[in-house]
């Protein structure tokens, strides 16, 4: 703590940027990507801005007693380069920016971006370790097949991912969905595939640690990824979403999700959708930077004192 | 969903845009007045900035089961003229516009506008149905006598109703009153009119299903109003409020109240006090469409499956 | 002015919205896209904020005499639907609705989105008119070859025209020219053209009514298209560019080239890069809106008195 | 210089709150009110954040010389109440206030407010000098004769001076007028009226020093009123206004205006239509004090050395 | 109410602004200071914009039953003038004030201004009182020793005043702590000292009564300060937090926490790091305003009915 | 250009981040302080922001032919570390900071932070060139002697640089100084140690080419100094300044001024006093970034095609 806060060129956590993975347990890895977004930009400078709110956080979780750094080697890799006007080539960029990350034993801690840049994504992880558990949440399911024609947006990446066969469905769990759509079953596809999906309005003013109790059985020891919509959360904590949804998740729920991933199998983790233009004070950013920080401390190898 | 949600001149939940309210079981009105404040201007925005944010909603509400489209002919009819510069020719203004709607058999779903609306509408309204019950949801009761000599402004209009015999009292409901007073009861008069008054401190961390079981009783199937002022919740949740108040209530709560009066013989809703001026990421005005569209899949003759 | 400012669904000037081009002389028609930037996105939203202030423009200019309403029959025609994650889809779409528009006759004023969209346009323009005349005013030519692998942003539009033969080479202006570069004459390969490039600092303090004399010189009475960026003003003016440039034009500049126009044979006139997420006071959409009246005020049959 | 500027209840320039005008020379007063606009609101809160900034000021002006509290009694008398529901009693309520200070002898300095408030300011000057000459600085001409069927609203003061006779017509300057309009010589009731008429468009780029020797010499040595509308200057300098236009005067333009009435006789003076909701960094409020104080340094008795 | 909001220069509840505490028994006093802040500055804005918004508060809480204006004679002393460069000569400054605040017998309600400024405060409050119980609700213990080599700053206070023993440490109570630290068990300190500290994990969706009885236990009836930092809240409620961390407290439990103080006996209060600059809406000003009236109502001498 | 605008950790011109200045012929050095201001705060944030504005900057000058990255090894040397809580401490680790800058022969380009910076990097500076010229840009001469008893604040810098000898006062200019003051001739003692002092309203609406002329003249080919401080510009240009002044400098007069330095003994420059908390478009920095850019492009070394 012998820098001022405000000093110095903002990497996550003031972590060292490395280009390479190797080496590396995990790493934070920026996507600035936001044109696969359908309403509000701006997830481009989600990585710079939650980079930026990380320089508050310290190295110890007195909540969960983990020392992350203590028992990993984890670094800032910078961003993915991106291609700002073309979002399959920016998906073919993000994914082959991440087969070497996963390739050499890293694990990736996302900060985006919009929601569509998990489908290359967990195109690369599942190249490695096969079709994975998935905790995804969201105030969406992000499941839709096609919309204007597009199969690739922030509306369908867990569709592309079931489609190609990169997710063992009956292993995911989809927490907080809620709003108005289109069709009155709109959970009838996914827990016909064998999602469990928790909506928002059952866990209404409740504590999450029992139903992250059955989480845990459900998914098991074997890989799991877990993606964070920041839009999971009510508006009133993360105003800088692109897609915000009313009568959504708590902070202090969202750390009960998160930190009732210990011991769980981990393989990557992201946390997407922070649009900082949206956020006056930045602290939609600054939350984001926290729950990123609670996933380092969920990991796998993680010391837990 | 083929058209992209930044497109197109912006009417409520994009539905056609119509000067007559013939044929319609419901339409949005818009009624862009805010001189009845007495603090933060800005309200006078609110029905254009609802409209914006209310491109994000979609046509079904899988919770309540509700198909509001499939039911009733819907369409917005704008906004009512007002007069910026002189209060009670605005009264006047809303009243006739609001006696032509309701003659038509069209009920109003209002996008205020300052809460001073709400007594000509209630005017209007009364006019066709006679006393009206009156599910009130604020943070203030809006039941002062006189403010600087003046009858007309945003926190007399219930008094004007009352005064004039527009409502039921014995079936009239307020949930969320809060705050400082000028003397130490001052809920005694509303009560002493046969009021239910619900302060917001008995609202603190607890579901309201078991309150809108009782309020549905109270209010039985005779023809009620719901006044719905964004101030009612935490100004966490909707920091573009004219008058906002602390420790209010919660979206979820709000969603409650909404859905519990399913059933009800609704004749006319609105959602007042909205100011974008203060609503830098527009989510005032987001939680308001979306209550808009809660109060309309209220209506009576919506098909629920 | 029987109506408040405030009142009503904003269209263009509070134009009719129209769905047809038929019959009309001239319209606002807006394209909400902005996947062609390069850094700050929100140009997408730039049609929505442009009508929203255009509500305080009347309906004559007493600088230049002109009575466009009473001359041409104009409308809005509300906005282009784009491909928000698909940039050639979007041109393709932008590009069948302008040949409709003007193989109607009609005269299109469009309200931007990124200048990406210029080049569908042209692509229509031309089809109609054959290659024609432009007085581009940016702070960037926008001749870029390629970035990112891509033929299609906002820094292409001019060479795509080029390159299909769209533009009159010897009948192009470009007006307000400045900033870092990458190469030390970037101004070259226009120039080769047969481009009039003007740069912003031999504008500085200085009145462009000259200038515009010999503009009309050049560019005689054979079709022109006036292509405005709002970054061609200084960032003072208009903080809401996409990519503002440091020591740009001023209004008044602004107005003497667009009134410079007048007596040209304009064939399209569009208005491009205002970013609402960059403008909080909302003037630069203000600026935007008179800008376009202006255009709107030199076309070919307006009236002048 | 003792008091760091953030400390303190903001007075105008940290000068006393006084609530009698005897026996004090000049005077700022503020005016909260703003039912008399006809788009933004806001200008209920000029005064206040006007106090705000004016903390940087310090007491003497190098540029001119002026020295004004060595040669005044000077205070803040603080805010006239206003009935911000009743623009008709309002008026009264100011014109009240303004004779009680005339009649002291004291020279009002307003910070506004709205433009409406100079009908009953005159009304009060007037009353003890008779009419007076006027500096009207501004974008608007403020001469309409009724808008949606009201004679008072921030569009007519200057009509309503004229139809009572309070101002002396012979010595009537409106400088900055400027922008879109209903017909095209909107200028002529005001010329056939004996004002001079100044057009933004003939101050672009030029200094207005010239202009002013010929004001001084038109308004002679007799009463005169500075009227001065923020909006006058660009929207650039001053993005807090209440109906902002484009392509107005420059500060440095300002201030000569203002400097040039050194040595007129002038009674009263008014800075207007602040609207601090639309001016997220304080400048135009900045802009406003500083304005105030120059007028205050050209004031009859100010010692100039 | 006879005097419009807006209206007048902004003192704490419109109380007149005194310049000597004689005769009163407590006092508003706003120390504008924002140099102690280790990250995000303008509390030195905190005073000011809660002046601001306090505007809106009335006399009597009708949820306590206090009148606290019947019991106490209460004004705004205005603000301590501080050393906005030097934090050193800033504590003397406040320290000395506050001397002659408290020697008069006057109970102070600090409008801050940076958590630092509580050391001198309460040195003040010592030297009168002796050793003083505490309730210090916050995110952070503030009980650094040094950083940076400073031992003054606003992460310090209570190190301060425990190393000089100006706390009665078995009466000190710590609510609110959470976030990530330099340390596993970082309250260790505190509890060895004989500190209660209360984690917001621990409070999370629960009410706060059944803790405060206890609490009123421990500190007895002997002198206690309370200190009340805006962090303690979750950023929903207070963006405009110099220090914001998730997960916090709810204005609800905050209220249950300051009525929970009534009839202990309290010597001095104080809400500090409200930084306005982060806090667009004023919504954070306005619920410290609250507080502050909350913590008058709590005083001694203040009859409840 | 091979990479997005947005991709990646933000240093100046995304320049690689060098811990040493060894090798190169000039350095981007940030000072995130801010505990010299008198009124505004958030220049701690100042490197910040420009680093990230500074994205859009390309490597080439087509204005003044000058190619810096082909003429000199230059790198962004990261943040000098501050002690936010003591200016006296922070201006001893500045010292010594640049003494290392300075001592390995590298220029260096500073991106301030608060004016009081400026006092230890000419200590710096004058400790290897002897006393240096100086080209100061500014609306204040920074030249007062003490407030509130603190010799070192942002108010100082130059008195404390003539009191040390570190000027070479002949050869000092200083340009764009106005505003309000304490005292009628506040540029006699400047005056009278050999300062030019040009006056702001002496730069109104004129280019500046000829009186750069001049200054090259007056400063000769011995070392000199830059010292830009954003205020030098007009608040519409830089609203994001910590001590804005009305009727200041425009961006195309900077631009002259800088490039009129173009072949002078350049040791050093920097751009002073951005606050972004008072710039919430950002184009503040990035006016900052490009005038440090035009700084690069003058030094001595540098290549002019
Ligand atoms: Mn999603
Ligand atoms: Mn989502
Ligand atoms: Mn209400
Ligand atoms: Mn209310
Ligand atoms: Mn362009
Ligand atoms: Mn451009
Ligand atoms: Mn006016
Ligand atoms: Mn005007
Ligand atoms: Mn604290
Ligand atoms: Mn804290
Ligand atoms: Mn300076
Ligand atoms: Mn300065």
């Amino acid at each position: 703590d012998l820098v001022a806060r405000t000093t110095g060129v903002c990497s996550m956590m003031r972590l060292p940027v490395l280009a390479s993975p190797e080496g590396l347990d995990a790493a934070f890895v920026g996507v600035p990507l936001d044109i696969g977004t359908s309403n509000r930009p701006g997830a481009r400078f989600g990585p710079r801005r939650i980079r930026e709110e990380s320089v508050m956080l310290r190295t110890v979780n007195p909540s969960t007693g983990a020392l992350p750094f203590q028992s990993l080697m984890v670094a800032d890799l910078g961003d993915v380069n991106v291609n700002l006007n073309n979002l399959q080539d920016s998906c073919r960029l993000i994914r082959e920016a991440y087969e070497k990350i996963v390739a050499a034993g890293c694990i990736p801690l996302t900060l985006g971006g919009d929601h569509t840049i998990t489908y290359p994504i967990l195109q690369a992880i599942a190249k490695k370790h096969g079709p994975v558990g998935l905790l995804h949440v969201d105030a969406h399911m992000d499941m839709a097949d096609k919309a204007l024609g597009e199969k690739l947006h922030h509306g369908t990446p867990f569709r592309q991912c079931v489609d190609e066969g990169l997710l063992d469905c009956k292993r995911v769990v989809q927490i907080g969905i809620r709003g108005s759509s289109m069709t009155l079953d709109p959970y009838r596809y996914n827990r016909s595939q064998g999602f469990r999906v928790v909506l928002a309005e059952d866990c209404w003013m409740k504590s999450l640690v029992p139903l992250m109790g059955e989480v845990r059985q459900q998914v098991g020891d074997r890989p799991i990824y877990i993606s964070f919509d920041i839009d999971a959360l009510d508006p009133a904590y993360a105003p800088g979403a692109g897609t915000p949804e009313i009568a959504g998740l708590t902070p202090s729920q969202a750390l009960e999700i998160i930190r009732g991933c210990q011991g769980l199998n981990v393989v990557g983790c992201e946390l997407v959708e922070v649009s900082p233009l949206y956020d006056p004070s930045g602290n939609t950013a600054l939350l984001a930077a926290n729950l990123l920080f609670e996933m380092l401390c969920a990991l796998p190898k993680v010391t837990i004192v």
